[in-house]
């Protein structure tokens, strides 16, 4: 159950309702967020929703029985729109491109990615700074240094940035120099990197774990909701199946529904989803008619030289081919 | 290796390139087929391939490595096209709707459904008159009679029928009444099967095995193909994961990476790749883009009482809007 | 629902107690097999079980509310013990060892093992002599040739023989030569082979799809059943998983988990449940400790040089000290 | 490459073998743990093993061609054994159980919990002090205070405690009242915590993730090992499968494999790994019978009222009895 608050709700009828709330056993969470003050209750007992629709400082009151609750579209109907700023929109009717490099590398690297992403109007880069990396001995980003020096790149071109946090520690020093959080599929469920993200006032990007249920995914994104933070985005990037033929198995499905399931926006990783550069541009499109809000992909001058995972990365030309592409298939499909 | 030999072969040359083989060790495979006559060889040693290639009665030959030959596409880079008659094709450039009920359950249903897909421009009719079902004590079909009423029908209204084989003692009753054979996952490598349908000119169908790998359904059509019959196309239907959400997870991945391996036409099977009848026309387009030669889909008048798989089926409103928007998701990815 | 009927019953008995169920609206399907005569009746209404369980020719009736209906043990508590004569029985308390090579390859091959299981007391052979191959160019077994030259050898030996059968037609041939028929991996879902083994009265061991479940395995072997074959065994033999440091995952909750649910005896297949030679000895204690009433494992005189599987086989040395091992789990097991 | 140096290692010996590394381009990491100085050597040049291996201040020089270097078996032949005082040892030769609740709920409730392991022998006592849930909504766990109450008790009777961490900033408040610090199997790839547990000189359990690969787990191990942590184990607690019938998926496979790869204990968790108490017994006899070196499991003295996981909770008695048989099977095992 959501209940939604007025702003102006005295403390008297706060107490009044978390008083109601107790009598019919419902355990309650105070949600705060940037746009709205909630309360969640979570119990079996059956009562008549309206009695507490009328309290004073109720605004409205819903029924939600997935386990996920603020995340859900059965309160919600109208889709979450997350505004970057300077014109740029993600979410039901704004189609994203997110694209760049696994990882930044140097000056030059970033230099050139701008332009490139400058000339084809892509608003949004993507790279990592800290790489979660199997192995120890592999290297792990250019950090904090890396971020800064990307930043002001990218802040002269009117481009936004997307990284991946991993620690808590590293929220409040990149929080300056990021647009968007991206929480990694590693940490899809590393609770205390997401209620921390849920106090701060940066939208998060939360990609779906190796092998996260569509329910999983949903109740990660709902600890972020639940902390504070409403500007949340989905991603499906491919999940661990049997099948060696490719990296990861890009989970068209999961996009089809997580869009009838939540208002967030959902987001496609076609690079992660098959791992496999020669496909990319097929998954993009394809996961564009499955329903994504939006598309993050990996591209860089020179793939083979990139660091990692280079054979899944795009070079400049086949991703500009790619973009045009995607904003026609996306076009088709809103004009259905 | 794959030697393609001319018609005309005469015994001393085809003894002479049998000797050649033998000699470099190659075990070889006679393949006859409606279309053409090759030796498969399957060996180690290097040798310079055109020593073979300048032979009497050697068309051609070509080196595959891969464990699949004949349906590769490094030999036979020309992607098959399958003439149904009457201007019916399936393959590269001539995209295939096949629609239709899970079962055959009567006739009055088979007279609604041809005229629906008359009304709607398809051609290709699908529906299950033997039915492979968990439990033994489940409706399995209408059989053999059911198929000849189902051919009048369809046959009046120049509709081509596809529906599923189980056992190889089916096919020749089934053979007169049948434009496409095909197989199911549950029988995916049932090689008696796949052998016995080498044997008959009649397009087959393969659907990849419940959690059958790329390879495996590379192989199983080198069954049908290396038996005589080149006349096949491939199908996605979605694998067995661990999400539960859906009855299976539709294998976009698979649709991209076999167009590249395989010149078979290669079909897309939305109602069982995700099961769940409110997503199937975004897993349909969802496969278009990710280069399906065709869609094979379940429809009925009423689908809340179609037999069995009711929850996956479209109604004809439905399905009508989702083939219109098929030809145009087509469209934009061929002319892209 | 299971009503066991009287062998006695009357026509008119019957008839009575059909019009009975016909009234309830169950649908009924009569079961003949070697040791009893039942009507499964599957339906919906609440009805008073004791108006039928009274009725005149009827011995018994139970409550099974599972898909699969007569290998559950919810109706038979008494688990089933399988018969090979001369004094070899597998089931609950009966502890059954079945080893031999992949293929059966020529009568040397057959000679040493026979002698090999005859020095170590294994009183059952396996073999195959009609192989599933993934790729139509590999050998395919010495078929009904190899399986007779096999049989003479076993017999003089007082072994017993277990094949895999993996067509309808070849059941009448094989039968004479077949102590156990073994229905594989890939054939767990081919009805049409189910039905057929149904008919026959030998013995029947089932393996478990590549990704089947466990309700799958146990509906399959109703089939079995429900054609007029009581004497099924399940084999866990290892499922298809994400890893991929062996060729399959053997599964020991399936063996816990069958015990409970069915009174068919259940073997363990540690050569294919991990594919590598070296582990095999582990993961068969291990079954037995799960619960296993037996193990079929693959054994050669020199395994590097065996057909196809070589790599999961063991020497005789190996299998010697393992059945020894086995032995003593399975006494330690029984006595717990 | 593993190369061991001498204690008393001069600083020109150690420029003198960093330079000789440097010059065929082998990429160098420094390890100090409790027990030994390393260097680490990552790079594709053949060289000779000895031009290093007689450097002086080098003791010994190992080529490990696996991605995880420090805790392979190829280096290390001996088996690492985990001391935690009081004659308490886990690893190859001291059998291990590790038994509790899920949850640490009460002062009564530990009480009763120590009071029976102290009967039963058992020196380990398990509970979650800090609860990955994936709902936020969930109850997560009595945290420091909990523990420090905890750690009172089972100081009192001699029982060790092990807990999970979740996050870096509880090591250092958790360390004086934990014996073993647990990685939760979705913090599996949580490699900031990962290296911050390699800087503390306290055992670790590493859970392998949910979907996590053999090499994954050893590469994570290898995190803590690389950061100075030697005190390492690894624990199979099931993966997530298709299978539906069972939580999770048991992989006996992995115990067995684990126990060949690496020289750390090996640990198998059944409670988890099946997640139904009527079968906890017998896949804790399998995993002991499969290689492992102890096992961790829930007990509770009423499960059907244990928070979250009563499901897969042994009650006392169901648990003494289990104990008395894995020390048998334990028996049985080493003196095959």
């Amino acid at each position: 159950m959501i209940i939604q608050l007025e702003n102006t709700i005295s403390p008297e009828h706060l107490s009044a309702l978390e008083e109601k709330l107790s009598a019919i056993r419902y355990q309650t969470n105070r949600v705060k967020t940037q746009y709205g003050d909630y309360i969640i209750g979570v119990g079996k007992a059956a009562f008549d929703i309206r009695s507490i629709g009328t309290m004073p400082g109720v605004r409205d009151i819903h029924q939600v029985s997935d386990a996920y609750k603020l995340v859900s579209k059965k309160w919600r109907v109208e889709d979450t729109i997350i505004n970057l700023g300077d014109g740029i929109q993600i979410g039901t009717g704004h189609f994203a491109i997110m694209a760049g490099p696994c990882s930044i590398e140097s000056e030059a690297q970033v230099e050139k990615t701008v332009q490139h992403l400058q000339e084809q109007g892509v608003r949004i880069m993507r790279g990592g700074v800290y790489k979660p990396r199997s192995s120890p001995y592999s290297f792990r980003g250019l950090g904090i240094d890396g971020l800064k020096m990307w930043h002001q790149k990218a802040r002269e071109a009117g481009i936004k940035i997307i990284t991946e946090v991993m620690m808590v520690e590293q929220i409040e020093a990149m929080a300056d120099y990021v647009d968007i959080f991206q929480v990694g599929a590693r940490n899809s469920q590393n609770f205390n990197l997401l209620d921390a993200l849920g106090e701060v006032d940066k939208p998060v990007l939360l990609k779906r774990g190796i092998s996260g249920t569509i329910d999983e995914l949903l109740q990660a994104a709902e600890y972020i909701f639940s902390n504070g933070n409403e500007r949340i985005m989905l991603c499906e990037r491919g999940i661990r199946s049997y099948e060696k033929a490719y990296r990861n198995t890009m989970d068209i499905n999961a996009i089809a529904m997580l869009k009838e399931k939540t208002h967030l926006p959902v987001i496609a990783d076609p690079s992660h989803g098959i791992g496999l550069r020669r496909y990319v541009d097929k998954i993009a499109l394809a996961s564009i008619m499955a329903g994504a809000d939006g598309v993050i992909m990996e591209v860089h001058e020179q793939p083979e030289k990139a660091f990692s995972d280079g054979q899944q990365t795009l070079s400049f030309p086949e991703a500009s081919r790619l973009y045009k592409r995607m904003h026609q298939a996306y076009e088709l499909r809103e004009h259905f």
